[in-house]
C-alpha cells in the first residue's frame, strides 16, 4: 500500500481527496492536517466519511511520513510549507495556485506578490492530457485550477493546431463549492441561492493558466450560479478562414482518443452539450462544440466537477500516473443521474 | 405622513420592514439603525432598495424622533433598548422574542435567563386575527415568531372550540432566511443548499408561543429545507370523538371569515394545500387541512412568508390597525407565480 | 377605468400580466382567454391570485370588448388572431415574437416560415427606452424578448455612439420560467434542477433582435441555469481605440438618465454588478460593466426578471405610455431581498 | 460473472440499477428493457452512462436469459410480467409496490384493485436488516418503498421492544426524483422548485408498509421539498412509561450493530441528526433520535437516498445476499460532501 496524507483536510478539496484516497485500493491514508480542527475526528468536517475512518486532524508538524502528500491549502500557504513537506514525503502534489504559473510577472498580475517564487521551480503541470510523460517521473506536481482545467482541455485541440485567430472570450460558470468552506457574507445560503453573480467581468485569475497553456490571448469572465459542485466554461473564438466543422471534430478526436477522462459529447437531445450536473462525483471532463462555418465562429463548452476533475480527482489521476498504477484506479465513479 | 423608523435595519427582517414602509402610502421613513453599518447607505445591505432611498444607517442614539419604531434585533437585545426607544416614539413594535411570552418560567425554559423581565409588561401580542381590538390602542406590540404565527393560526379554530384531545405534534419547515443574515458554517450555501436539516427534533422554541396561545400541549420539531423564504407547519392532532370534517371546516370559516390575510385553501390540484412558495413577498397565511373521520385524525397545514406575515408584514398590519389605517394598506402584494 | 384583457392567460407571462393588471389602479380586467382551461377559475392556473379575482378563462371568441388586449401566446399564434382581436380592442400589445423582426428574411432565419408576414406591418417595438415617442400613439405594439430586452439595453449606449468594433459575443443565462408552463422531459424538476444547460451554443434567436436594434454583428449563446425567474446577459465587445472607462460611463449615463426602470449599478461588494435574483417581481433592468482600457475590452452585464421587464412589466410600461398614465403606475414593486 | 438484466431501464430507478450493476465486479449486464425507447442507446436516457456501456433498450420479450432480473416498473405493471420474467431468470427482484403488502385488503385500501393478487405469493420482503436469512434463498424478492424503508428502519427497534404506545405520526420529506421520470405539470421545474408540497396530508401509501412491518398504528404525511434525491422521515411517538434515553439508544445499538448500511448518528454540530443531502449516491440509511424523558416523547429521524437504499442499492444488497456475495459489493460509495 502506498502511504498518502493530506494537508488541508478540513476544506472541500481536502475532503474530496480523503474520500477518494480512502476508497483507493492501493492507498493507505496516514494523516490529515488542519489548522483549526486539530484533534477533531475527520468526520466532524467531512460528515460523509462518518464511520469510514478513525483519522483525526493533526498539525502538519505531527503528520507521519508518507510516500505522497497532497496539499489543499489556500493561495500562498502551500509553497511556504514545501521544505517541511519534502522532509516527510518524496512526492508533493499541490492543488493550490502557488506553483501553477511559469512566469513570475504573470503570476503577480493575477495574485499579487508571490511569497517564495524560488520554491516553484521544478513543478510539473498536473494535467495528464497534456503532460502525461513528465508526470510519470515528477516529484512536484502543480494541479491546475478547476476552470483552468476545463478551459485548457476545451481549447487545446484547436489552439495547438492553429485553428483560432484573435483573442478568445471565456465565460466560466461555477457552483458555490469553488469558493471554499469558510462562511462569508456573499456565500450565505440566502444570498448565494439562485444567484447569477458575475464575480469577475474581465480578467478572472484562471485566464492566466489558460493563456499559458494554449498560447492564446484570453479574456475571461466568471459567474457564480446555483449549484454546489460543477464548472462549465463556454469559449467563444473566431476560426481561421477555411476551418470546417470536420476539421474541428478531428482535432478533438485526434487529441483525446484514448483519454480515459475526456469525453466528446455528440448525442442528440438535452445532453447534446456538456452538463456539469451529471458529472457530480466523477472525474470526467466532457467537451462539446458548435460551429458556424459561414461566420467562422466556434463555441466550445467544457464541463467537470470542480472538486474532482477540477481538483482532487485530477490530482489522483496524476498520482496514479506517477505511481505506475492504472490511471482510472479509484476514479471509476461515473456520476449520478438524476441528481 | 406617519413617521416610522427601524432599529436593526441591516438584517433580513429589517430590510423587509424598510421595503414595506418605503412603499407604504401613509408612512415616511425617518431612520434606520444598525450596529455594524453606521454611515453606510441602506442599499449596501438591502440591494433591492438601490435607488429607492437615500437613507444611511445610524446609531440608535442618533435616530430622529418618530411616531413608531419597529425593532428587529436579535433575542435579548430589544428589551434593553426599550427606555431609549420610548423616549423617541410613542409606539414600539417589537419583532424579537423578548416580550412574546407571558410567563417568565416558560420564557426561560426555551430562551434561558431573560435580561429584563420587568420591561415586558404591557405588551400586546401582535397577531391581528386574535388580538385586533387590543392592538387598536396598544403602544407596545410584540409580534410573534414566524412558525408560531403559522402554528397559532392553524390550530386556534379547532383548539378554541374544544375539538382536539391530547397533545399536538407540530413539524415546521423553514427556508434559510429564518436563520438571519449573519454567515455561519451551517448556513454556508454549499452546506445548506438542498438540506433537510432537523435542527430541533423536539422542543423547538416556537412551541412555547403556540402552547401559550392555544392552551394545547405542543411538541414541535423544526427542519430547515431548501428555500430562502417560506415557512410551513404541519400539525397532527387527534380529534374529540364525533367531530366531523364539516365541523372543522365551519370552525375555520367562522373564525377567519373576513380576515384580509388568512385564506382557506379548498381547491383541487397541485395547490390543494398551502404552499409557501407562491406566498413569497405576500402577507397571506394560507390554511388547509385533511381529516380521517374514522380514525379521528386531523392534519392542518399552514404556510406563510416568514419575513412578511411571519414578521415585517404582520408588524405593519398591526401598525395599520393601531394607526386606524386600512388594514391592507401597503400589504397588497399577492405573491408571485412561478417563482 | 381602462378595460384590459389577456389572451393566453394560463401561461407564465399571462399570469404575470393578470397579476400586474389586477393590481393596476387604472385598469379593470375584463377577460382572460385560454385554449385548454376554458371555464376554469383563473386561480387554478395562477394560484397566487386565489381570492383576488373571480375571473374564469374563456375562449378568445367570447372575450368581451376592451380598450386593450395583451397577447401572450406561443410563437406563430398571435398574428393569426390579429383580425379577431382588432375587432375587440383598439390597442393590441403582443408579447409573442411574431411581429418583433422588421425583415422577413431575418425572421425566417431564426423562426422558420412566418404564418402571415403581411400582418406584422405597423407594429412599434415595445421598448420604452428606445421608442417612447412612437409608443405614445401606437395601436400595435410588439414587446421584445426577455434576453433581447436585456441585450439591447446593455449594448445600445456604446453601439449607438460608435464605441464598439467587430462582432459581439453575448452569453445569456436564464431561469426555467423562460421555457413556459408546458411540462417537458427537459424541464422536469429532477432534470432541470441545478443544470447549466447550453441550449444554444451559437445563434440563439434573440440575437436577431439585438442585431436589429443595435446594428452590431451579434453571436449569442444561451444557458439555462438554476432559477425560476431571471435573465442575465453578459456581452463581450472590443472597443474602438481610445475609448475610456469614463467615455463608456458617460454613454450609459446620458442615455439612461431619467429612465424609471434602468439602473446603472455602481456600488461595491456582492452587488457591484447586476444580479437578477434581487429583481424578482420588479420591472428594473440593471446594468453594469467592466473595462480593460489597455486591452480595449468591454464586458457589459444586464439583468432583469424575464416575466416582468422581460415581458409583462415591460408591456404594461408601454401601456402606461400609450394611455398617458404615469409610466411607473402599477410597476412600483422593487424586488425582494433575500429571495 | 452473474448475468443481470433490468426491466424498466429508462426510468430513474432503472438507471440507478444500471449504474450500480455496470460497476459491480461480479455482474455482467445482459439486457435493459423499456417500453418507449426500444432501440435507443441506454445513455440517451441515462446520460451519466455515456461511454460506459453499449447496451440498447429492448422489449421484455427480446431480453436474453439471465440469472437475475430487476424489475423497476410503475405500480401494477410488474406482477403481470412475472410469468414471462420467470421463464427468463430464476431470481426476480421487484422494486415496484405490487408484492410488498401481505394482505389484499390492506393493499387495496392504498392502491386500489390489485391486478393479479395470486401472483404475489412467495415474495420475501427485500429489507436485509429484517429479513436477511430468508433473502439468502429467496427467488422472489419485493423491495420496499423508499419512505417505507426509512420508516421501518427508524421504528423497528423501539416498536419490536414494546417501547411505543398509541399511534405514530410519520412525516416524510422527499426530493423530486421520487415522482419518477415522466414530466407532469406538478413536477415542472418552475412549479416544483423550492416547493414545500404536502401531497399527502394523511394516509400516504407507505404507511401501509410501515404499519405492516412494525405492528404500529401509523398516520403518515408526505411533503415534496426541494431536492432531487433524498428522503427523510420524522417519526413522532409516545413512549411507554419509564423508557429512558439509554433504553432507546441500546435498542438501536443492539438491533443494528454489525449492519453494514445503517449508521446511528451521534455526533455534535450540523450533522447531529440524519441528513439525506450527504447520502446522495450511497446505500446508507442514517438514523438518529431525540427524547424528552419527562414528557415521554420520542422523535426518530431517518435519512437515505431514495434511489439507492430506498430502491436500487437496497435491491443489490438483497442480490448480494442471495448470491452469497459480500454484502457491500458494488455498494461502497460513501456519498458526497458538499453536494
Amino acid at each position: 500500500m502506498i502511504k498518502a496524507s493530506v494537508v488541508g483536510g478540513s476544506g472541500f478539496i481536502g475532503g474530496e481527496l480523503l474520500r477518494l484516497l480512502l476508497d483507493h485500493p492501493d492507498v493507505s491514508v496516514t494523516g490529515a492536517s488542519s489548522v483549526r480542527y486539530v484533534g477533531r475526528a475527520v468526520h466532524y468536517r467531512q460528515p460523509h466519511l462518518y464511520g469510514l475512518t478513525k483519522l483525526r486532524y493533526c498539525n502538519v508538524a505531527d503528520m507521519p511520513p508518507s510516500d505522497v502528500i497532497f496539499v489543499a491549502t489556500p493561495p500562498g500557504a502551500a509553497v511556504g510549507l514545501l521544505p517541511e513537506l519534502e522532509s516527510r514525503a518524496r512526492v508533493i502534489i499541490d492543488l493550490s495556485p502557488d506553483a501553477r504559473i511559469y512566469e513570475q510577472a504573470r503570476y503577480e498580475k493575477y495574485y499579487g506578490p508571490h511569497p517564495r517564487w524560488e520554491l516553484t521551480a521544478g513543478f510539473v503541470a498536473g494535467l495528464p492530457e497534456l503532460h502525461r510523460a513528465e508526470l510519470a517521473t515528477a516529484d512536484r506536481i502543480a494541479v491546475p485550477g478547476c476552470m483552468a482545467t476545463a478551459g485548457i482541455l476545451a481549447l487545446s485541440p484547436p489552439a495547438s493546431r492553429g485553428m483560432i485567430k484573435g483573442s478568445i472570450w471565456v465565460t466560466g460558470l461555477t457552483g458555490s463549492s469553488g469558493g471554499g468552506a469558510a462562511p462569508t457574507v456573499g456565500n450565505a445560503h440566502s444570498i448565494r441561492s439562485g444567484a447569477m453573480r458575475v464575480y469577475a467581468a474581465l480578467g478572472h485569475r484562471h485566464e492566466a493558466e489558460i493563456a499559458q497553456a494554449t498560447g492564446l490571448e484570453v479574456h475571461m469572465s466568471a459567474i457564480g450560479v446555483e449549484a454546489v459542485r460543477g464548472v462549465q466554461v463556454i469559449c467563444h473564438a473566431e476560426l481561421v478562414t477555411g476551418v470546417t466543422r470536420r476539421d474541428v471534430w478531428n482535432a478533438y478526436r485526434d487529441q483525446y482518443a484514448g483519454e480515459p477522462f475526456v469525453r466528446l459529447i455528440g448525442q442528440r437531445g438535452i445532453y447534446s452539450l456538456p452538463e456539469p450536473k451529471i458529472l457530480v462525483g466523477s472525474n470526467f471532463c466532457d467537451l462539446g462544440f458548435e460551429i458556424d462555418e459561414q461566420a467562422g465562429c466556434l463555441t466550445v463548452v467544457a464541463a467537470l466537477d470542480n472538486l474532482v476533475k477540477g481538483a482532487a480527482g485530477n490530482a489522483i489521476q496524476c498520482f496514479n500516473i506517477r505511481m505506475s498504477l492504472p490511471e482510472r484506479q479509484g476514479l471509476r465513479f461515473p456520476g449520478l443521474h438524476p441528481v
